[in-house]
């Protein structure tokens, strides 16, 4: 089931975030940012914020927010994230579902990830399954930590 | 001269500013913005804000910024803008090349644009010339006011 998050959802699923933002391989984020910053960042600056749950588990969660604003603003941003003991299940290709109709019902046009980081190519392949295309290759774009310097991609997908 | 910006040189700067903002050709913010959110968002939110000054006239200003957080902090942003009647004096040139200058004296490694609307064909030139890279192009990423929907592109310069 994908519902609005709750300060207890986001308490129950700080293990998982705390651990993938330490991990630096996918996420653009302050690597120790509290817990406050993180439920800030992730729960209170965007427009929405969703969670995936299955037997009372917190197993994903994923925000929607306006990547720009005035002439820009019809175009959307989204996060996902989900726990490593649920990964494989497609969480994460229920949850772009979910935001891609979100999105449309909150009047958005289109929705851009801004940095897919190129090595995360479980990533790349899900949003091009589910219709985004790479539209720009930002080159060393993300410091990953055993790899070094690796590229990003901006995905994007018109929804109408 | 290119100097910090102070309160005052925002509020002189304010009339070139709001004009800018309501034309809805060049930059993705609101119209509607006040006085004070405006403040917040170009001198306030930014690392650094510079104004260019001629003769005690703030002919122009622009912002230096973390593009991202964490892995992906080495990139940074920047915003510029000039006054109608100092067009075509080199004063985006200059600022430009100060902040690029800035940005290095600050650690970053690279700077990028991350939607330079596709019929602000004056800026994408200078750009162009001081080795910026079209890396990406966001479809109708951008409503103008009487074209519709235009392209804006993703611009990025390496910057060591």
């Amino acid at each position: 089931m994908i519902r609005k998050i709750t300060p207890q959802d986001f308490q129950s699923f700080w293990p998982t975030f705390s651990s993938v933002i330490l991990a630096e391989e996918a996420y653009a984020f302050d690597a120790d940012m509290t817990f406050e910053q993180s439920y800030q960042l992730w729960c209170e600056a965007p427009l929405k914020t969703f969670v995936f749950v299955e037997d009372d588990v917190v197993l994903g969660t994923y925000y929607i927010k306006p990547n720009a604003m005035g002439p820009s603003r019809h175009i959307c941003n989204c996060g996902y994230m989900v726990s490593d003991q649920a990964r494989g299940k497609g969480i994460a290709r229920q949850m772009c579902e979910h935001s891609q109709q979100v999105a449309v019902e909150l009047g958005f046009k289109a929705m851009q990830f801004n940095s897919v980081v190129s090595t995360n190519e479980v990533a790349v392949k899900l949003w091009q399954k589910l219709g985004f295309d790479i539209i720009g290759t930002i080159p060393k774009a993300y410091k990953h930590p055993r790899i070094g310097y690796v590229d990003s991609f901006v995905m994007y997908k018109w929804l109408l």
